[in-house]
C-alpha cells in the first residue's frame, strides 16, 4: 500500500509548534476513547487538575479550547463582550493587534493604548486611560510573541483594572508553562494560552482559565455568548464531574496534553523556568558573539523568544531557509514593522535545550559565512 | 518516570469517534513540523486533494477547519449570516436542532420546518416554506446523528433552494465517507463533515466546502464575519499555494486526516459504501433477530448510524454501561424525545467491520439475558 512520505525530523525553533517529547509522540498514538467515557473524562479530569497547577490557580473554571491558540482568545473574548461593551486594547505587539481586531468583530467599542512594537505598556498608562474612559475589559499580552518582550508588572495593571471596574483578560500563550505566570497572585480575570509553545504538546487544544470576576460577567451577560462552540458555560459543564455532551473533544491531543503537562509537573515548574532562562542566556551570548544583539532589553526580553537585530548586510529570508532545508532547522522571520529586521528563536518546552542552542549558533555562524561569502 | 495508564482497548460503535486505523495511529506520533514548512503545507496541500474527491466536488475552497464537527458548523453560518438574515431551518433532529439555535446566535431570522425526529424533509414543503418566506439560507442535516434518519433527494431540495435566491447549506457529518454525497452533482453551496465519523480520523480537523454560489455571499458581505478563528476568506489564503499566517494548525491531526484520507482514497468510494451498506445490513439483521426493531424505515436509513428501538423490558442504560465495562464495546444511547427508547449504533469508517458487528451482537444478545435474568 502507498504511504505518505516521513517528514523531516526538524529542529523546531520559531514561535511554536516546539519540539514535541517522545512520550507525548507516543500518547497521541493511543487508541480513541470515546469523548464520554469514563476512562476519558478522568483524562479530562488530569488535565484541568494539572492546568491549575501551571497557571498557578485555584479557578473552578480551568479547561483546554478544542482548537489552537487564536480559538481559546475567540474564547475569551466571545464570553466577555456583548455588542457595545467598551474595550481596552493593550497593544505591543501583532497579538495585541489580533485582540481589538477580534474585539471589534464582537461588537465592543474599542480603545487602543499603543506602545512601538518591542515595547511594553506603563501601568500608570493603563491607569490613566482607564480613568478617562472606563471599559468592560482589558486586552494584554504577557509574551508578545512577534516581537519577544515580557509584560512586567501584571498584579500593578490586574489592579488598576480592578479599580476601574475592569477586567483583565491576559494573554500567556508564548509565556505558561516557560516562565512564571501566577494567575491567582497577580489576580488577573483570565487568561489563556496553547498547547504548542512553552507546554511542548501538539497543537489543537488551548488553555483557558477563568476567574470569579469573569465568571460573575459572564453571569450578567443579557444575551447567549454568539459562538456555541466557544460558550464557557457549556463548556464548563461538558469539562465537569457530571459532564454533558457538548462536542466531541479532540480525544488524542488530549492524550497529548496530559502527557506533557505530566512531564510539565514532573520536572517542576521552577526548574523548567530556571532552565529555560539558562537556555535564553546560551542563546543570548551566542547571538551577541554573532553580532547579532537582541533587540528587547534584559529586563523585558522574554526567554521563550528571541528577537536578535539583523544587520541588513545579508537576505535574511535565504539564510533561514537554507537553515530550513540543508540543516532542518526552522526559525522565524520579524513580520510586520519588524519584517526583515528581526528573526524570531523560540526556546519552548522541549525545544528548549543547550543541545539545540549549540547547534543553531553552529548552524548560524555558517550560514552568515556563507551568506557573506556570496554576498 | 510516572506513566499515564493505557486506556482499555474500546470497540468504538457509537455515534462517534470510530476506530482510527493502525497506519493513523502512527501517523498521530509523526514528529512535527511547523505550520509554514513546505513539507507541512504539501500535507495540506494533499487533503484538500482528497476531500474533494470525497466531497466529490472541483470547489476550490475546500479545506478543514481547526476544530470538531460543531466548529465547522460554526463556520458555515458565521461566515453566510450578517444580523438579520433570513434563514430557514429545517429540523428532524437534535443537530438541525442546533444549527437552528447558532443561526440565532449570528443574528439570523430563523423560520423552523420541523417534523418529528426519525423522519425526514419532503422537498415540496421546503418549496412551499421558501415561496412563503424568502432565506438567504437553509439548513439541512443529510444525516442525522441523533435519530439515524437519512435525507433522500438533496438534488430537488438544492434545486428548490436555489428557485428562491436561498443558499443550501448541509451538514454532512455523519455521511461523508460512509454514504454517497455529492456536492457537485447534487448542486449544494455549502457542506462540512467532522474527520472522525465515517473518515475515521481523530477528531481535531472538520472538512467543509464552499460552492461559487456561497462564496459570492461571503463576497457581498458589509461587514467581517464576526469570528476571526473560522473566517473562510483568511483560511483560504492560509489554505493556498501561496499560504499567509492565520493560526497555528493542528499539526499532528493534520498528519492524522491525511493518512485517513489516504486509505478511504485507497479503498476507492464505491467499495467503501459497500462495505458500510453490507455491514449496516448484517447489524440490522441481527438486531430483529434480538427483537429490536429498527427505528426508522430502510429508504431512509442509514448505513452508518442505526437506531434500534428499545422494548423498555430492561434498563437500558445498564446494559450499555456492561457493554462499556465488561466487553469494552462503546454504543451510544438516545437523547431529547428519543432518550431510553432507543440505541445508537455507528458503523462508521474503520468501524464498519463484520468481526465487529458479530462481536456487538453476541455481546448484546448476552447483556440483554443477563438483564431479563435479573428483572
Amino acid at each position: 500500500m502507498e504511504r505518505d512520505p516521513s517528514p523531516s525530523p526538524r529542529l523546531l525553533l520559531g514561535p511554536g509548534p516546539s519540539m514535541v517529547h517522545p512520550r507525548v509522540l507516543q500518547a497521541m498514538a493511543t487508541p480513541l476513547l470515546g469523548h464520554l467515557d469514563p476512562e476519558f473524562l478522568s483524562v479530562l479530569a488530569d488535565i484541568r487538575a494539572m492546568l491549575r497547577a501551571v497557571f498557578q490557580t485555584q479557578n473552578d473554571l480551568t479547561l483546554a479550547i478544542s482548537g489552537t491558540g487564536t480559538a481559546a482568545m475567540e474564547a475569551a473574548l466571545s464570553n466577555l463582550i456583548e455588542p457595545g461593551d467598551p474595550m481596552l486594547a493593550c497593544i505591543q505587539g501583532y497579538f495585541g493587534e489580533r485582540l481589538a481586531e477580534m474585539g471589534g468583530r464582537y461588537g465592543a467599542q474599542v480603545a487602543r493604548l499603543e506602545v512601538p512594537w518591542g515595547e511594553v505598556q506603563d501601568p500608570s498608562a493603563i491607569d490613566a486611560s482607564l480613568a478617562a474612559r472606563p471599559a468592560k475589559l482589558v486586552t494584554l499580552v504577557h509574551a508578545e510573541t512577534s516581537t519577544g518582550a515580557l509584560q512586567p508588572e501584571i498584579a500593578e495593571i490586574a489592579a488598576a483594572c480592578h479599580r476601574h471596574g475592569a477586567l483583565l483578560v491576559l494573554d500567556v500563550v508564548t509565556s505558561l508553562g516557560g516562565l512564571p505566570v501566577e494567575i491567582d497572585a497577580w489576580d488577573v480575570d483570565l487568561a489563556y494560552s496553547a498547547g504548542q509553545k512553552s507546554l511542548s504538546a501538539p497543537p489543537g487544544l488551548s488553555p483557558i482559565t477563568v476567574g470569579d470576576r469573569a465568571r460573575a460577567a459572564m453571569a450578567r451577560r443579557s444575551s447567549s455568548p454568539v459562538v456555541f462552540y466557544f460558550d464557557l458555560q457549556l463548556l464548563g459543564q461538558y469539562w465537569s464531574d457530571r459532564p454533558v455532551y457538548h462536542h466531541t473533544a479532540p480525544i488524542s491531543t488530549a492524550f497529548g496534553l496530559r502527557a506533557a503537562l505530566r512531564l510539565a509537573v514532573e520536572e517542576g515548574l521552577p526548574a523548567r523556568f530556571k532552565r529555560h532562562a539558562a537556555n535564553a542566556r546560551l542563546l543570548w551570548d551566542g547571538l551577541e558573539r554573532l553580532d547579532l544583539p537582541l533587540l528587547v532589553p534584559e529586563p523585558i526580553r522574554l526567554p521563550t523568544l528571541s528577537t536578535p537585530r539583523l544587520p541588513g548586510t545579508f537576505d535574511e529570508a535565504e539564510i533561514r531557509r537554507r537553515l530550513l532545508l540543508e540543516q532542518s532547522i526552522e526559525i522565524a522571520g520579524g513580520f510586520g514593522p519588524l519584517a526583515g529586521k528581526v528573526w524570531r528563536i523560540g526556546l519552548m518546552g522541549e525545544s528548549s535545550r543547550s543541545e539545540n542552542v549549540q547547534r543553531l549558533l553552529t548552524a548560524l555562524e555558517d550560514s552568515m559565512r556563507g551568506a557573506v561569502r556570496r554576498a
